[in-house]
Order: C-alpha cells, then structure tokens, then sequence
C-alpha cells in the first residue's frame, strides 16, 4: 500500500464538514431504516447505478438529479421498501422524499440524492417517512456514521463502515464511506448500497471518473449469485472541506485511496453474505488486459459448480477451467497454470499431479485464495465470491414474499 | 403439432439404414460404456459443438473430420472419460478412436465423428477402448439403439431415445435421436450428448441450418445450472435411405418433426437432472425476436434466486422482473405481464393482488409453467429450467475428484 494512504477507523462522517443520522421511522421490523447524509457545504457529487434494466424509483430520481443539479448537498436513503415496481407513485415518492429533506435543510429538491432499499413492490409508508426524515434531520451530528450504516442495512449482520486519512502535498485528506450487502440471501433485499464522502478538492468528471473505476475493482468484482439488483447505487460526494487541491502526482494517491475504501466495503459484504461459509479471493495474472481478467474472475466466482466444489473444499480443477472456458472473452486456453495459495493444481491446462489432502486443506479455510495465471499479457485483476451453500438454498426457497 | 408428424417408438435405429451398438468395455465403474452408431450408406452430416472455448480433443477431432470429409459414415462415443485437458496425447487418442473403427468398418479415418463424456484430466484406457470398438463392431444392429442410448449416460438415471416419423410426399421418413444430460450433478460430467439421424435425402448446407435451428429451440434453452461443459455436442446424420428428396414446401415439415425430436430429447435431459425436483418452463410471448426471448427466458432459468424460490414453491415475482432487467437486451420494461398457469402475478410490471395459496400450489406441481407477455412484438421462445435444491448443493460439495 501507498505508505501516505492509512486506514482509520471512522466512515462517512470521518471527513471534514459532513454530519449524518440513521434513525428508526418504522419501515423494518427492528432497527434504524432511514438515514441522512448531509455536507454542510454543496458537494461535487458522481454515481454509479444498477446495471439492471428494470430500475427502483429512487434510481431514476437520483439519475434526475445528478444531471440537473450542479452540486449535491445531501442523500436520504430508506431500508425495509425498495420503492420498486412501483410506478407512478413511485416515481413521486421518491422525489417527495428528496423535497422534505430539501425542505427541512434549506435546499433545493434537485440538490437531494434518494435511494431505497427492501422489498420490491410495495409501496412506501410515507407518512413514517416524512416523520422519519424529520426527525433524522434534527439529529444530524458529526459522529452519526455509524447510526447511517445501520440505517441501510437488509439482511447485513452488521454495519459496514471504512474511513482513510491520505496525505497530499502534505495535507490530510479523508475518504470515508458506509455500505449494504449484496444479492445473497434475502430475496428483494439483494441491493448493494455504498455511498462515499471526501473533504478533497475535486471537480465532476474527474471524480466520476475516480468513482467508476474504484467501483470495477470492488463492488464491480465481487458476486454473492451473479445477480444484479433494481436498486443497486454507489454515490460519492466531494465536499472540498480540506482545501486540498490534489495536483497530477496526487491523483494516484487519491484513486489508490478511493479503491481501499471501496476494496475493504466490498470484502465486508462477500464475508457478511448470509448462508455463505467462506470467501473465496480469485487472482488472475497476466491477463490481455483488466476487464479480461475481471470477466473470467467473475465467471469462475459466479460458476454453481465452482461453488458448490468450495463448499465442499474439493480441489475440482476441472470445473474451474470449464468455467474459463465459459468467461465469453477471447484468450489462449492451452497454457493455463491454476493454483490455490502456492499449491499447483493445472499447469499448462494440465491435470496436475497434488497433494489431495492439503489441498482439501487449504479449501477448507475462512478464506481461499485461487490464482490462475493466464500467461499473455501483463494485466491482473483480483475477484472476490464466496461458497453455496445448503443454507442459501434452504434461506431463500423458504422465504416467503 | 403438424398432422403429418407421429412420435412413434424407437431411437437413433429407427430410420432405415442406420445400425448400432452399446457395449460395456470397462471405462465407468458399471454399465455400458461404448457405442458405434454407423449408417449402411455414406451420410450427409452436420454437427453443432460447445461454446465452450476449453474443449475437448475429441471435439477437436471432430471438427476437423466433419470439415475435410464429404460425408461421415459412423460415431465413436465413450462415457467414462471427457478426454479433456490431455493435451498431445488426448489428441492422438482421439485420432486414434476414428482410426480403430474405420478399419474395422472398411472406410476411411475421416468419416468417422469421434465424442466423449466423464471425467476431465485423466487419460483414455485405449486398451480398453480398442478392444471395446472391435467388440461393438462385431454386434452393430438394427436394435441397438437403446443399448446405444445407455452407452453415453454418466448420471443419467435412464436413457433417452425419440423416434418420429413424418410423411412427405405421401412417403415415410424417419427421425431418431437419443441423449444424455446435461450440467446438473455430476462434476466433470455435465456434458451433453445428442446424437440425430434420418433418412430423408437432405444437402449438407440445409441439414446444418436445421439442426441449428434445432438445436436453438431445445438444447441451447434448456439450462441446469448455467455450464457449458467442455465435450457438448449434438450431430445428425441424413443417410437418405428413405429415397425421399423434400420438396420446399416439406422442408417445414421435417424442421418440425426434427424440432419435436431435440425437443422431447431436452426435456428429458431436464427431468432427469439429479438433485431437481421440479421442471420450469418458460413461455416468453411477444417477444421482439426469438433470440432476445430465449435470452430473457434464460436469464430466469439461470438466476439462482430464481430457482430458490421454485424449490419452495414462493410465488416470488421480484426475483423474475429483476432476472428480466439482467437479461442483458434492450426491451422496454415498463408493461410486462407475469402468470403462473393462468394466475396472474404481475400485470403491466406492477405488483399484481393473486391468491398466494394458488400460487404456492402452482408451483408445487412436478411441472411449472411461467409466462411472461412482454407486449413488444409477436416472436415467442420456451425456455426450459429446473430448480436449485439442498440436494443439489450437497451432491455437488462432496462429490471428491
């Protein structure tokens, strides 16, 4: 790591001149289920939206207002009611809640971010949410990061929160951010959530452009069961609190910075993934290029047969290829070397001759780590996917709408 | 189903002029492990291999014979081993399939189709192999086909034959297949094998288009678990023994009753997935094209909450709106209708007021039928899935290389 990149503890409120409040307005059954997020000063803002063509209410508002609005001061964000198939009422629910949280902070609607998550196709209480955001607003306070990481959470066990304190031209500057779990055992409460806040100094297209690769290599790259939820939303904002202007050489130290925060939020929700037993850590070296790597990750990650094998700790290599050969990019399959940790399984897309029993072994571990070497091309990229499990089978056929 | 067309009893001997034989030489622990299907007369053939970009050698080998040679005369199966990932050697086996039984039926090396199933990574026992060529050889006969379809099973619980026969130009011509399943249980197993022949008198360019096609609409929208193994193959071959030359106007007809032949052949494959306990089929109407209805129809046979939910019988609609977003084609989401049977569950892609109880009842059945009336078009597809069950998982976890 960067050795002027340091993790801290702290989250969204950890930056300068960010205050936050998660509180209970009765949505879920138990716990906090709406939060606000607010800089005292209008924030350069960016996002990233769910890759699903059938999208959430808030999804299209937020999308609203990010084009429209030059700055955003604030996001209200509700668990335990997606907002979604929901039409029309939808649609002004969802932009309703961005006009009492504008209302109640003195700024304008388009100013406001909104985004729900929870069951789809039922309609919000609004009155528990006008009351809700009210009385979050009358709580807003530098320490409410962790109320807010409540406040977001479905079926997580437990809040996810993620600060670093990088030094620019001498300088600190902070990046903190908060997130919800992804698409793993609670049907219709598969969204993942992050949202991200920086005192540093940036203008828009750079930091969406800073946003949307810190997503590839970490929300992007970590699958629970390949699905992708209507909800989905990552959202960063920029507030310029500490006065730093990053330079040229400084741009990298806040993109390795972005990327840790998002790489430990994402490692937090492959590990919380209810019915999963362990993570598994996918290495490709070598590859043509990123995305390359990214894709063949993911497909080995998102493979049932690859995941049923982790459960069960079997050194199925076979499978693991077969899963390669599935990615749908176009690469040299006739010299591959697969291996978990430092134990050879393929080598030249060989049938290797190993140790069975460590290899049983080292499956059997919290954390597994699989590195193919694709050997064409100097590009790595890492994935992260975690076992199947009976017990995901057995949550989410029992669950019932 | 067109007047014209009959399913009757029988398989890949059915059509005139085709003999075969399934023999034990001792490759899979038990049963019958070898097979020749050959036609008395050199035949027309076409063939469709896996997407897989990891493939097989005999996948390899086959390819180049169906490329270089006019005609093809026999098919050498194995179960028991994939020989996949052998490298130069499995290649050479391979070869050496297509050598041992041309020589032993008098024609050349080239016109013989070579395949295999089971195990990656090990090596062919060709000792075992030869001998067991020269023993099938010696009883190939017009009865073989069901000793055939048992040769090719690996978890297959029973084999699978089909026979029809349509009438052209007041004449009978015969359509047989027979296959094994496809990517359910077994690791290392999930290949699927279909095996077609007729004696209608068809050119080589048509033959391959129809059995795309056909293949299109059974074997390619049928889905276990989302794998695509690394042997799949389906081949036909048209011997033209019935004397028959189809006119244009037969040319639909024989589409049909080879469409009727690949599709009770996938249907059985899916029934006989291991560790399923219910069939899923999927009716997507008004589609804007076959392909983008097939997609959307695997997108749900694919989405593993999806298959949750039908193993418990939830009547979880969420899950299939959010598994059409995921498609991955450009459709307008706004209007979709979603039924059980004749239960309506979404209607204009709005949560839809049913009765649970039905629903749940629906979907307990051994057959579920899922509709989906996308209203932006008049093309239709049938996807055809199973769910994912405890059973499943557990099979899969502790099945050891």
């Amino acid at each position: 790591m960067h050795t002027n990149i340091q993790q801290i503890s702290g989250g969204i409120t950890t930056p300068k001149g960010f205050l936050a409040a998660g509180i209970r307005c009765g949505l879920k059954t138990s716990g906090n289920d709406l939060a606000i997020i607010y800089s005292q000063e209008p924030s350069i803002a960016a996002a990233v939206f769910t890759a699903n063509k059938f999208q959430a209410a808030p999804i299209s508002i937020s999308k609203q207002h990010l084009a429209s609005a030059s700055t955003i001061q604030a996001i209200v964000v509700n668990s335990g009611c997606a907002n979604c198939a929901t039409g029309e009422q939808g649609m002004l629910d969802a932009q309703r809640m961005t006009e009492i949280a504008a209302a109640g902070l003195n700024i304008s609607s388009d100013s406001v971010l909104v985004a729900s998550t929870g069951k789809i196709g039922t309609f919000l209480h609004m009155d528990r949410i006008e009351a809700g955001i009210n009385n979050a607003l009358s709580v807003l306070n530098r320490d409410g990061g962790l109320s807010t990481a409540e406040a977001i959470m479905t079926t997580d066990t437990k809040p996810k929160q993620v600060a670093v304190e990088i030094m620019m031209q001498g300088k600190p500057v902070l990046i903190g951010g908060i997130a919800k779990g992804a698409g793993m055992i609670a049907p219709n409460m598969a969204t993942m959530l992050a949202f991200l806040t920086t005192d540093a100094v940036l203008p828009k297209e750079l930091l969406a452009s800073m946003l949307q690769e810190a997503v590839n290599i970490s929300f992007n790259s970590i699958t629970i069961d390949g699905d992708t939820s209507t909800n989905d939303m990552a959202a960063i904002l920029a507030n310029g609190a500490s006065g730093v202007v990053p330079d040229e050489s400084d741009l990298s130290i806040f993109q390795a910075g972005l990327n840790l925060v998002c790489l430990e939020l994402a490692a937090m929700i492959v590990r919380d993934a209810e019915g999963a037993t362990k993570l598994l850590r996918i290495h490709i070296k070598n590859a043509p290029s990123q995305d390359t790597g990214r894709k063949i990750g993911l497909s080995i990650a998102n493979s049932t047969l690859v995941k049923c094998a982790l459960f069960g700790a079997d050194p199925n290599w076979g499978r693991i290829m077969a899963a390669i050969g599935n990615a749908g990019v176009e690469i040299d399959l006739k010299d591959i070397d697969v291996y978990i940790d430092k134990l050879s399984l393929v080598k030249n897309s060989r049938a290797g001759v190993f140790d069975q029993s460590l290899a049983h072994q080292l499956l059997s571990a919290n954390e597994v780590e699989l590195i193919v070497d694709l050997k064409q091309g100097t590009q790595e990229a890492v994935v992260l996917g975690c076992d199947l499990t009976t017990e995901y089978v057995s949550f989410n056929a029992h669950y019932s709408t």
